[in-house]
């Protein structure tokens, strides 16, 4: 089974702090550009695989006017959370607690399929992209972002400078893929790194058909707001995808 | 209209010394993984974007079958080499000189439109996958290798060294597309970065549907071949692409 770090108490203390799970979608730097890459989802059904604080169930719900949004994880801290913050919406959002390494999902039950900053968490996605294609009925998207294997691939991940002194990200074990160990937030974090091929090539021999990829690094605009995330531009943070079932 | 360096004396000899120069395809240690990546050729018609010295046009027609073999490239020095060792093939090879930034392709003419490691010389990609896209026939494939956008990226492109002595390679600029003018074989080389999801939105974009993408890098056995080639396992010199006109 997959670490379940976000029962950690550190690190579910440290978590709670990020502007993402204080402010939301809003708090998330990507979700404009991710925002852009969902269908419509007016009617629709939904599934958030790793839907945390249960932000992204309740925007399909509210702003995107979804009809059955379904959320699962694997933190029951998280979910505790979610629950709460969720009311008044006569079950149209349902929380399940599962490891996504072995979550069983309905079969052609959603027209959408989610994923925030998950799947780089998972020992083994074969299984998880699968039981997702099944999901879908046909026409059907996957929308998932994972942290950008640029980002995960380092032997020792952090800022260096060149010899002009500009932020440098020094890469290295790119092709090697496998379990990586971060202090991030709490110590000892284990992420996955994939190749952003081994991302792309896993959907399309399940049979989805692409549709976007995205790189996703600030705009000019939030970094004048927020000079902290100029070293983005620098090397991508976040892999962003979006792919449909034919 | 893009630099054409091939045809500068001293980046023409030194590029001549290379072991793909020499060797043709088997001195490219990526072309295994390019190879599986193509459709069958028997019969069929080809077209090779920046064919230098024609090593793949040759292997089309006497190895892939192919029927007719259309060569363009913007070098006359190379064309002129590629001529030359291009006897016996009554015709259905032939060589055209163009500038890959204006040539005009053929409608719904080819089977195949190939390309290897040209693409990130031009200025200008968006107008020639256009006309490829066009030139194909439904079903037809686009198959391309280019420099990897880690490779390109840097503004000052080097091997360093991580805390614990492991091969690094600095990664800054990513999301900063453009010219990068570097000293590869000869002073001056301008080749333009470009991010991998530009290369592949640019396709989707056009309507091609995306089939497989590589991120190359030598294999153990490669590795143990040539242990020089080691330290391209840390990051991936090339970005290889199979897309479909549907």
């Amino acid at each position: 089974m997959t670490q379940n770090i976000y029962d950690d108490p550190d690190f579910f203390a440290a978590y709670g702090k990020l502007d993402r799970s204080v402010e939301g979608l809003e708090g998330a730097p990507e979700w404009p550009v991710l925002r852009a890459m969902l269908p419509d989802l007016a009617g629709r059904a939904v599934c958030d695989l790793g839907c945390g604080y249960g932000w992204f169930c309740r925007w399909a719900r509210r702003e995107g006017g979804a009809a059955r949004v379904t959320g699962i994880d694997v933190s029951e801290r998280m979910l505790a959370r979610a629950r709460e913050m969720t009311s008044g919406e006569d079950g149209a959002i349902t929380y399940t607690r599962a490891d996504l390494e072995t979550v069983a999902l309905p079969e052609g039950a959603f027209d959408l399929v989610y994923s925030s900053l998950a799947f780089h968490y998972l020992a083994g996605l074969d299984r998880l992209l699968a039981a997702a294609h099944r999901s879908l009925v046909p026409g059907g998207s996957l929308v998932f972002s994972v942290e950008h294997p640029i980002y995960t691939a380092p032997a020792e991940p952090g800022w260096t400078a060149d010899a002009a002194g500009r932020p440098t990200w020094p890469v290295n074990r790119y092709l090697d893929e496998g379990p990586r160990t971060t202090d991030w937030l709490a110590p000892g974090v284990v992420k996955r790194h994939r190749t952003a091929a081994t991302y792309l090539n896993l959907l399309l021999g399940l049979g989805f058909a692409l549709t976007r990829v995205e790189e996703w690094g600030p705009t000019e605009a939030q970094v004048a707001a927020r000079p902290d995330w100029a070293t983005e531009r620098e090397r991508p943070p976040f892999l962003l995808v979006a792919a449909r079932r034919p």
